[in-house]
Formats: C-alpha cells, sequence, structure tokens
C-alpha cells in the first residue's frame, strides 16, 4: 500500500493541462482563465466626473465664487467647448470632465439662479474627478490560470473582452459496476440497490468545472465491462465505482488490462476507501474507486477533485486543507490516513458516531472531513486538526 | 434614507417563495428542496456483508473450527439456503447475508482446502454485517428546504428518488441604463464606456441558483427605458442598474412611475450605493441599483441575494456574515453603512487602500466585503470586525 501523498503524485502523472477555448463572456464564471487577458482600454476613458455637481476651474472653486454655466456634460455626451475663467458646466456623474475645468463641486455645494452659480461657504475639498485610467490602462492583465468569480467577469466586461479564453472542462465518464444495481427510478430485484454513486460523483465534479457522462451500468461480466469502457470513448478521465477490489467477483482490473490499462498503482492506506486503481487506459487516465458510497465521494473528494483542477491548469496540488478546535476527543488512529465524517459545530468540529463507509445519511449530514494522519495519537478537545470542507 | 436592514425587511415583502418543479436527480444539485422527500426503501434492503469472507453462525465463530463451505452469496445475487450447523457461505461486500448466518469471518482469518474452512487462531471480533435498514429505513425524510449538495445527491438517488421537487429557479431581468454604455465587444464612441454591471450580476445571480437575462441597454429617454421594462415581461425580478440618481438624466424612477411602480423606497444609508429604489411592478419585484460598478455589484450582494434566496424558500434573512481580525487599522465610519472592499491574509483582513466605486479592478482582487457599522468608532489591528465573503 502506498500514502496518499504518493497516491496523489502518481495520478497527477497521468492527466496534463487542457487545451484552451473561447466562450462568451455571459458563460465564463466558474471557468478557468486559460492565458492572460488584457484590458483593450483605459478605464474610465478619459478624466471623469464622480458626482453631479459643476465642473470649474480649480483657480475658482472659492466659497462666494459667481460662474456662468454655459453648459452641459452628461455620462455619453460629453461637453465640446472650454471653461474658460467665469464658467462653468453643469456635469452628471460618469460624465466626460470638459477641457479647462480642473474640479467639480457637487451640487449641494452650489446655489443656482438662471444661468448662474454661486459658490457656497464651505466647499468639499476633494475634486470628485476620477482620472482616465484609473481603474485600469489599456494592456494591463488579469493573470491566469484564475477561476473567474462575478467581479471578475464584470471586470473583462469593462476591459471590452466579449469572449475569453478558458480551459476546457476535463469530461468524465462515470461507470458503476455490480449486478447488484440498479438506476434510480427502477424496481429493484430482493439482492438489489439503486446506483448512487455515479449521481453523487456526477454532481461533485461537475462542481468543479467538469462535465460527467453517467454510461449505463456495467455489470459483472467481462463483455459487459467492455461494453462500458467502450462507452467512455472520448472522456479525458474514466472512472469505474465497485469491482475494484480482491474479491472473486471483481474484474474491473483484470478486463481494464486486457484493454490496455498501464496500471500506476492498486492500494492507498486510506479509510475509507482502500481498494483505489488508476492507470492510463486508450489516451485517457482511468481511476477504479471502490463501491461503498462513502468510500467512493472520499476518494472523489480526495483524488479526482485535484486531478480535475491539475487538468484545468490549476496546478497539481491536494485539496486545501482548513484547520479547527476539535469539540470532541477522537481515539488514536491505525496506519491508515482516516477521512472522518464530521461537522462544524460553534464549539468546534465534531466527528460523527458512525463512520461506517455505507452510510450515506451520515455523509450528508457532514460538512467537513476530518483528516487523521497515520498513527495520529489520541487527541483532546481543543486540540487543532486538519479538515477538507465537505 | 433609511438603513440597511430597514431596506431589506421592505425588500422581503416584495417577494415570496416561488412554486416547486420536478427535476431528473442528475439536474438536482444546487437547487433547493421545496418539501421533505421520502425514501422509498430500506438501505440496505436487506442484512448485508461489510467484507469478503465467510458467513457462519455466531456460535460457531471459534478459532479451529471447520466448516463446510455450501455455496455463495455475492452482490446482487443471495445465497439461497440457510445455513446449519458445521455450514458457511462464501461471502462478498454488500451481499445478502443468508439465513442461519449471523457472522461474517473476513477471508484473511480463515484457511481454505476445498470446500472446507478452517478459521485461524484470532478472529476478527466484529460481527461485518449491515443490518437492514441501517443507513436509512423506508419513509425516513431528507428535510426541505435544503440546498442540495453532491452527497444529497447520492443519498436521494439511494433512497430511489429519480426526480425531485425543487423550488423553480426565479427569473431576474437585468436592464442597464444609459447613454455612455456599449455592449462588450461593441466599439464605443469617445465619450462611452462598457456595459459590465450586467455581465456581473448575471455571474454573481446565476450562482445563486437565479436565472439572469441580460436585456437591452436602455438609453436615457422614455420610450427607450419603457421598450426595456416591457422586454422584461415573465421575471420575477427587474433590476435596472444607473439612473437611479437624483440628477437630471435619471429617468428610470420616472418612467417606473408611469408603468405602475408602487415604491417601497428610495435611498438606503450605505457605501457604496446610495442611490436605492425598490417597488412592486406587473407582478414583479423591481429594484434600482446604482450605476457605479462597485456599487451594483455590493447591493447586488446585500440585497439582490437575499431576495434571491426568499424566493428559493431559504427564508428572509441578510447575507451570512464571518468574523476575521483587523491586520491594518481603520479610522472612524461616518453616518453610513459602509461595505469595504477588504483581502483576507494570514494576518487577517486588510481594508483596500481605495475604496472609490468605480473600481472594478479593486472588487476583482477583493475577497471579501468589511461590514462597518454606522457611526462605528476607529477600529485598531486585532479587533474583531463582521464581513461577507466575496
Amino acid at each position: 500500500m502506498i500514502t496518499v501523498d504518493e497516491a496523489l503524485e502518481k495520478l497527477f502523472t497521468l492527466v496534463a493541462p487542457l487545451e484552451s477555448e473561447e466562450v462568451p463572456l455571459a458563460e465564463a464564471v466558474g471557468r478557468v482563465l486559460a492565458c492572460d487577458l488584457a484590458a483593450r482600454r483605459d478605464q474610465p476613458p478619459f478624466a471623469a466626473s464622480a458626482m453631479d455637481g459643476y465642473g470649474v476651474r480649480e483657480d475658482e472653486a472659492q466659497p462666494g465664487a459667481r460662474l456662468k454655466v454655459i453648459g452641459e456634460a452628461a455620462a455619453g455626451h460629453g461637453f465640446d467647448g472650454v471653461v474658460n475663467p467665469g464658467q462653468a458646466v453643469r456635469i452628471f456623474t460618469g460624465a466626460p470632465l470638459p477641457a479647462g475645468a480642473s474640479r467639480v463641486i457637487i451640487q449641494e455645494d452650489v446655489s443656482r439662479s438662471g444661468d448662474q452659480i454661486t459658490l457656497n461657504d464651505n466647499l468639499d475639498p476633494k475634486p470628485h474627478i476620477r482620472p482616465k485610467g484609473c481603474d485600469f490602462g489599456v494592456g494591463e492583465v488579469m493573470g491566469a490560470p484564475r477561476v473567474l468569480r462575478p467581479a471578475d467577469i464584470a471586470l473583462l466586461a469593462s476591459m471590452n473582452n466579449a469572449t475569453v479564453p478558458v480551459t476546457r472542462r476535463p469530461v468524465v465518464a462515470l461507470i458503476s459496476t455490480g449486478d447488484e444495481l440498479v438506476m434510480p427510478g427502477e424496481t429493484p430485484g430482493p439482492d438489489q440497490i439503486i446506483a448512487s454513486n455515479t449521481f453523487g460523483l456526477k454532481a461533485l465534479l461537475e462542481g468543479l468545472g467538469a462535465r460527467a457522462r453517467i454510461l449505463p451500468i456495467a455489470r459483472d461480466n467481462i463483455p459487459s465491462l467492455e461494453t462500458a469502457f467502450g462507452l467512455a470513448a472520448g472522456a479525458d478521465l474514466v472512472v469505474t465505482i465497485g469491482g475494484a477490489s480482491v474479491g472473486d467477483h471483481d474484474l474491473v482490473g483484470q478486463v481494464a488490462g486486457q484493454m490496455g490499462m498501464d496500471r500506476a498503482f492498486y492500494k492507498v492506506a486510506m479509510r475509507p476507501g482502500k481498494p483505489l486503481m488508476a492507470g492510463r487506459m486508450s489516451g485517457a487516465a482511468m481511476v477504479g474507486l471502490p463501491g461503498n458510497p462513502v468510500s467512493a465521494m472520499v476518494c472523489g473528494q480526495v483524488f479526482l477533485a485535484p486531478m480535475i483542477r491539475a487538468m484545468l491548469g490549476l496546478g497539481a496540488q491536494r485539496s486545501s486543507r482548513l484547520t479547527a478546535r476539535l469539540a470532541a476527543p477522537l481515539p488514536q488512529n491505525g496506519p491508515r490516513e482516516h477521512y472522518m465524517r464530521a461537522r462544524l459545530t460553534p464549539e468546534g468540529l465534531v466527528a460523527e458516531t458512525r463512520q461506517d463507509s455505507s452510510l450515506l445519511s451520515v455523509l450528508a449530514e457532514a460538512d467537513a472531513l476530518l483528516v487523521r494522519p497515520v498513527n495520529d495519537p489520541a487527541r483532546a478537545v481543543g486540540d487543532k486538526v486538519e479538515y477538507l470542507d465537505f
């Protein structure tokens, strides 16, 4: 058996960053910016008023000054003339500052009568001007890689980028294996259960930026597995769930091997999720996850999520961990890294009482995977521990 | 002017939880479960083996016991007979436990020769059986409302729910207003800038579960605004951006009023984002946001996000706040609640130096909105402050 970190290192050798594609800006949120993207213009493209008021010459911005209003500058409609001594221009927020004007007097500081204004005694001292390019200048770049957030989308719009180069979404083919499985909505036989892993993993992986295809369930025989692997053609990553253990009925590794899988490793010292298999096959990465529902989801978080991020160009790193204090003690851990289902409470992190890897009801109530290192000693209330947000 | 909390209270009176719709399970992640959903079966539906091994009678599980293997139970293929004294059944993980068997001896604890097994000297004392219904029983419910996470999707699959009742996504119509705006990809005139707010808000609102429609830019004249409002028909929430201030060119409130808007309020004591307008119009909620890009995005986070959550049935509550220590001091705040763009650093929260509401480049670098209450005194390094995750 190898450690979780060793397994991750090997998994990273199976994948590489994918190529980029151009998408409309309105579809780019959550995608990964694939290369540095430059502003196509200055913002603002001119010195602009930051308030509604009057554009004047700085040396005339004195209490009691009387000025003649010679025109108006609105957003989208600048004033073409020049503000000469004794003159002012009515100006609105976002409007270009007219030539000659070097300060905006806010309208609250002005008394107006016809085309004459008088500046009040207490003038707001700020110029209320946004210099040209004060937000960004033409050629300034948003750096890649970067997972695009809503504020980035607004910034890219403002830079006049109507389309965005993003890394293509990795395509993941999900294959459940087992004679015991039927799809949700079917009527299971007396010895059967409902396939749940592919649905949970699809939701998990698509949240990370992948596209997941749920393939037909593969049965515990060679032709059925061959058919399923054939249907995975074109995927960047083929994930099988179940059938990777040592039981006599576990044919996945055998069939994958016959189909040319170059196996990178077989078992990882972790709980839940010991039976893990990985390699490359027909131009795709292949990972075999254990069939217990909790094991499959935990392995998805621990192994598949970093692989997806690596394919998206976000680097080859394990899922980032947070720290919290324990609100309940923990016994010593054994020789396998343990990902315990846990809840974040106001008092701290509490591991769930029931940790059996078949219990989806426990997993659904958990919001953290508490990481116990190999041979971690017993831990007391208040000890700092690491966890994965779940 | 009213406070942010008063404004939110009024905004909540403009919206109500939307009706539910049934979606395929594979499309349900991130949606809001609209009513309690019951398990259609027990899981596991039978007492099942948790390991690969041999099913035996508990009273015969003794070191050195010799038993005859009379058959095999695999996942999906149970053993029909009964395990009588002196007998054992080969069993695999997930298989139904045969009648008569009450314990599973893991295969590592067994020596086999032909159809005879001998139990080893040191037997793992655990029964390795998952009782029927130990994950959940038929009729056990997942409670609504609940934003469905990947583990919930797996659990709902396991409960045999092929479709899920979720709250319909609120439809939001986004209208930018202003003669100065052009769409990304166009060539702006010398006095023009690129419309960015609708793109940023669409990304923000869709991440919260809404569907956002970007409408054509409305110009600063009555017919153009009437056309835009007409195109918003069918939306649950109509959002205008810009044109809600006091400037002479701000016609949005006037046109909305002519079209029947019942105005709930006009201005909120906050920075950025003072000019805010809201009411109901033609069966939809209507909110007028300020046009400064940062103001629009901050108001989206502070006001629109809670409205979306309320429409999704998640309750009428302001966006949840986190706390952090300051890593840099802050001056006293004025009479308006201030949402400062800030960054979370290892040392604590640091407000950005430049807080002008036109600076999208600053917003894109921020990962927090630091909340300064009205008249908050000066704050020192190490003081605890509240912020919104951004």
